[in-house]
C-alpha cells in the first residue's frame, strides 16, 4: 500500500469511528412468538390452501413447469393447485446455507442459519435530505447512496436501487443503474426481475463485472433479485420469469409475499401467517423444479394497514410479531430468511428511530439472515432519507455489537482486581483494566456521549444535525473500489451499446 | 357517574389514544445470552468473593445481625465474609412473586416471574422540555410528572421521585415531595431509604394516604424503595437502615449494585457480572436475615464508562448484554428482578430514542419486572425530559402490544376469507375483515401514519414537537384521583406539622 493511501485510510477511520466490515452471526438462541403446534398449523393449513384453491401463476412457462411437475393447472385460468406431497418433496432441495461471492471476495456473505446482512434501503421514488429537502430520486443521488453502502462498513451492500433513478428514461435505467450499482461498490450484486431482457442485461453487467465467464457465473450465486408474490395469492409474468431465470444461472431470487394484514391478506396476523407461507411455497417449488437446488430466500413482509384510513403502517408491534413468526417458519423448512427494517415516519425524527428499532430488533431476534431496507427507509418506503442511513447504521452497529457473546472466563473476570481495588474503590487505574479498555467496549458512530455542558459548548447538535454531517463527510471521504481497467472498458461497451440499441422496452 | 365526569372521559380519550392500564406479561421464553454452565460459573465466583473477600457494610445493626446468623464479621472493619452455605439458605426464603398493593387497587401490580412493570423516571437533579428548557427540579415540575404517571396508562407508577425538587429544602423535602406523590397519583407508592427518619415519616405518609393500620400496612407489600450497594463492594449506613426498616415492615426493597464497568467495577462484563451478583446477595442475605420471606428485587445497573472520557453511558450494546444476563441470574436464583431503561442523550432526539430502544428491548427479553426510569430519562440521569415521557410511552406500549401472542386459531385464520378474497382481491370489504378491524391493530399515541402529503399539510410537525403537545394536553386534562376527604386531612395534618417540626436533619 502507497504511503498516501495509508495515511488516507488513518485519517478517515479517526474522523468517524465505524466497526471494521464482517459477516455478523446471531450467536442467541431465535425467540419463539408462537409454539411449535401453531407452526405445524399454519404450515398445514398452508398446504390446505394450495392443494385445495391454489395459487395464480401468469407466466406460460411457469405453468407448463409446474404442469411438467406434477401440479394441477386449470387450462381456463392460471390457477395452479399443489397436492401437499408434491410441495414437501420440492422444498427438500432448498440449499439451508449459502455463500453469496461479492466482487471484492472480503465482502462476500454466508446467507442463512444463523447469518445476519443487513442491506440499504432500495426502491424508493423520492430522496430526503436536510440540504436538498425531498426530491425525485435521480442518478446522482443513487450514486451518492451506493457511495454510502460502500464507504459504510457495517452495510453488507445494495438490494436493488437505494433510490429509483427516475430521470434516466424507463427502457435504459437498469442500464445506467446497473452500471453505477457494480461501480460504485464492490459489495453484493442484486437486480430486478422486472423482464427477461432487462434481467438478462443485468446478469451480464454483473458477469462482466465479475471478471467471469458465462459458466463460471452460473456456476454459483452471486446476485440477488427479489421475485415477489403479488398477494394474495399470484404470480405475475415478470417477477416469475426472473425467478425462472435466476435458478437456471445458480442466482439468488428471494420469494416475497408483500402483505399488508387487512388489504392484501386477512386482518388476522394468523390468517397472513397461512397466505404468506403458501404463497412462498408456492414460489420456492417453482425455483426447485426448475433447478433442484437453485439458492433462494424465504420472504416475508407482513405488515399492517392503519384500519382507519388504509393507510399502511411500518415497525408496528404487529410488523414485530409477524417477522419472528415467518423466522420460525423459515427455520421450521431450513430456509435462509430474508425480512426488512421498516419505518413509516416521514421525517428523520424519533418515530422513525423507535420504528426502525422495532423492526429491526425483530429481525434479529428472529435471525432473519437478509435484512432488507436496513439504512434510510422512510415514509413506509417512499423516500431513501439520507440522515436516516446514518441513524439506522448507529443502531445496526450496536446491534452488531450485541450479536458479540460476553467472553466469560477466569481471566476476564479479574477476580483478583476484584479485591485488590477493594470497597469503595475503582478500577480506572487497575491492571485488569489497562490491558482491556481501548477495545473494551462499543465506541459509536453517530452518538454523543458528552456531558450537558460540553454538548451545549459544541453547538447542542441533536443527532440527526449530526447524521446529516456525517453522510456528507463519508462522501467526501468516498474512495471508488479498484475495478481492472479492462473490466470497466468492457463494462462501458457493454452498457453504451445496449444503450444505443435503445434498452429494453417495458415488459422485455 | 355523572353526565359531566362520563363526557369527560369520552373526550380525552378519544384526544389522546392510549392503551388500558393493565399488568403486563412477557409470554415469550427470556433471551439467554449466556449459557447455563456459564451462569454457574458467575454464581460460584460470587459466592467465592463473598467467602474469602466480603463486602463491607457501615451500618453497626447490619454487621450485628449478620454476625448473629453465622457471617464472619471483622471487629477491625466493616467487613463481613459469608461462608457459601449461609448465602445459599438465606436466600431461600426471597418470594418469587409478590403483589405491590397501590391504593386504588385497580393500580396493584404483580412483581416477579413473567410480569413487567414499566415505572417513572426517578431522581434526576433537572427537567427539560420545549417550553422551559433545561431547568433545576422543583416541586411544579415534580408534581406535573407525578401526573404524568398517573395519566399515561402504559405507565405502572413511580419509583422514587422523577424529579428531585431542588428548591424544598433537604430537611422537609421528602415531606413535601411524599405528599404529593401520594396525592396526584393512586398508583403503586415508593419512598428513598435517606434516613431512618425519613423513612419512618415516608411510610407514615404512605399508611395514611392507604387508610390502612400500622399492623395493615406491615402485613403485605404497598411500597418499594431503593437500597443500592455503594459498588464496589459496600453497603452505607442509611440505604441499609432503610433495607431493614423495610424487611421489618414487609416492605419492597431493591438491592441494586450499580455498577459501570471500569469504574466502579471490572472493565469486562464478565467481571462486573461476578462482583454485582456478589453484592446483591450480600445484600439479599441480610433482608432475608432480618424477616425471612421479605421481599426484594434484585437489581442490576451495569453499564460501562466511555474509556476515552471516563463519562457513563446508557442504552450500550454492553448495558443491553448485561441486562438480559442478570436475568438469567435472577431466575436462576427465582428473585424478581428490576433493571432500567437509560439513555446518555443530552436531547429528546433520536439517540436519546434508539438508546431507550436498546435499553428497553433489553430489559423486555430478559424478563425484567420492575423497569425503573421506562419514561424521560435523559443525559444518563441528569435530566426527566417531558417529551421524552411520551417518547418512551409510545416505545414501551409498542412494546405491551408486542407481548399479546398472536391468536392461532381457525377463525382467526379465515381460511375461507382467504379463498372468497381470492387471487389479486382485497380483504377490505371480507366479512373477517368488517367483524375485527377495529381492535385488530396497536393504534399509535404519538405515531404520525399520515402520508407525507397530509403531513406536510398539517404542519410537518416531527414526533418530538408532537410530543410536546401531547404531554401538555396530558396535564390539561389530568384528573386527580380520589382521596377521603378524611385521609388527605389526615395526610395534610401530619406533613404540616412534621414540617413544623423541621423535619428530618440530614441523615436522620
Amino acid at each position: 500500500m502507497s504511503r498516501r493511501v495509508a495515511s488516507r485510510g488513518r485519517r478517515s477511520l479517526s474522523e468517524i469511528k465505524q466497526l471494521p466490515f464482517r459477516n455478523l452471526r446471531n450467536p442467541y438462541p431465535p425467540l419463539q412468538v408462537i409454539s411449535s403446534d401453531e407452526i405445524e398449523f399454519i404450515h398445514n393449513r398452508s398446504l390446505d390452501l394450495l392443494e385445495d384453491f391454489g395459487c395464480n401463476f401468469h407466466l406460460d412457462e411457469a405453468r407448463g413447469l409446474l404442469k411438467a411437475a406434477g401440479a394441477e393447472v386449470d387450462l381456463n385460468s392460471s390457477r395452479v393447485r399443489f397436492e401437499r406431497g408434491l410441495v414437501e418433496e420440492k422444498i427438500k432441495t432448498v440449499p439451508r446455507l449459502f455463500k453469496l461471492n461479492a466482487r471484492n471476495s472480503e465482502h462476500s456473505l454466508l446467507v442463512g442459519e444463523d447469518n445476519i446482512n443487513f442491506l440499504m434501503v432500495a426502491s424508493a421514488p423520492y430522496t430526503s435530505d436536510f440540504d436538498r429537502g425531498r426530491i425525485n430520486g435521480s442518478l446522482e443521488t443513487l450514486i451518492e447512496l451506493i457511495k454510502l453502502s460502500q464507504a459504510l462498513n457495517i452495510c453488507h451492500g445494495c438490494q436493488g436501487y437505494p433510490v429509483e433513478p427516475i430521470d434516466v428514461p424507463v427502457p435504459i435505467r437498469h442500464l445506467e443503474a446497473g452500471r453505477a450499482m457494480v461501480k460504485y461498490t464492490d459489495k453484493v450484486m442484486s437486480g430486478y426481475g422486472l423482464g427477461r431482457q432487462r434481467l438478462a442485461d443485468i446478469h451480464e453487467i454483473n458477469r462482466i463485472a465479475l471478471g467471469v465467464t458465462e459458466e463460471e457465473f452460473a456456476s454459483k450465486p452471486y446476485m440477488v433479485t427479489m421475485c415477489n408474490c403479488n398477494s394474495p395469492l399470484q404470480y405475475d409474468a415478470h417477477l416469475t420469469s426472473g425467478l425462472i431465470e435466476n435458478a437456471k444461472r445458480n442466482q439468488v431470487s428471494v420469494i416475497s409475499p408483500f402483505t399488508l394484514s387487512g388489504a392484501m391478506s386477512p386482518v388476522t396476523l394468523a390468517g397472513t401467517l397461512v397466505q404468506q407461507n403458501a404463497e412462498a411455497l408456492a414460489g420456492i417449488v417453482l425455483s426447485q423444479i426448475v433447478r433442484p437446488g437453485a439458492p433462494i430466500l424465504y420472504g416475508a413482509f407482513a405488515s399492517n394497514v392503519d384500519m382507519k384510513s388504509g393507510a399502511p403502517a411500518f415497525g408496528t408491534p404487529e410488523y414485530a410479531k409477524t417477522t419472528i413468526a415467518c423466522g420460525q417458519l423459515a427455520r421450521r423448512y431450513g430456509f435462509p430468511y430474508r425480512s426488512s427494517a421498516p419505518s413509516t415516519s416521514c421525517a428523520a425524527d424519533v418515530q422513525g428511530s423507535y420504528e426502525t428499532a422495532m423492526s429491526l430488533w425483530a429481525c434479529i431476534l428472529g435471525h432473519a439472515n437478509f435484512i432488507k431496507h436496513t439504512f434510510g427507509w422512510q415514509e413506509g418506503g417512499l423516500a431513501s432519507c439520507f440522515e436516516k442511513v446514518i441513524m439506522d447504521a448507529e443502531l445496526a452497529q450496536g446491534l452488531a455489537q450485541f450479536m458479540v457473546p460476553i467472553e466469560i472466563n477466569e481471566a476476564n473476570v479479574g477476580y483478583e482486581a476484584i479485591k485488590a481495588v477493594g470497597p469503595g474503590g475503582h478500577f480506572f487505574g487497575s491492571p485488569h483494566t489497562l490491558e482491556r479498555y481501548q477495545t473494551a467496549f462499543y465506541s459509536p458512530m453517530l452518538s454523543d456521549w458528552r456531558n450537558y455542558e460540553a454538548w451545549l459548548e459544541a453547538g447542542a447538535k441533536d443527532a440527526s444535525a449530526r447524521a446529516n454531517e456525517i453522510w456528507k463527510k463519508l462522501l467526501a471521504d468516498y474512495e471508488e473500489p479498484a475495478l481492472d481497467r479492462a473490466i470497466a472498458e468492457e463494462l462501458d461497451a457493454y452498457v453504451d451499446r445496449r444503450i444505443r440499441e435503445g434498452g429494453a422496452p417495458y415488459g422485455e
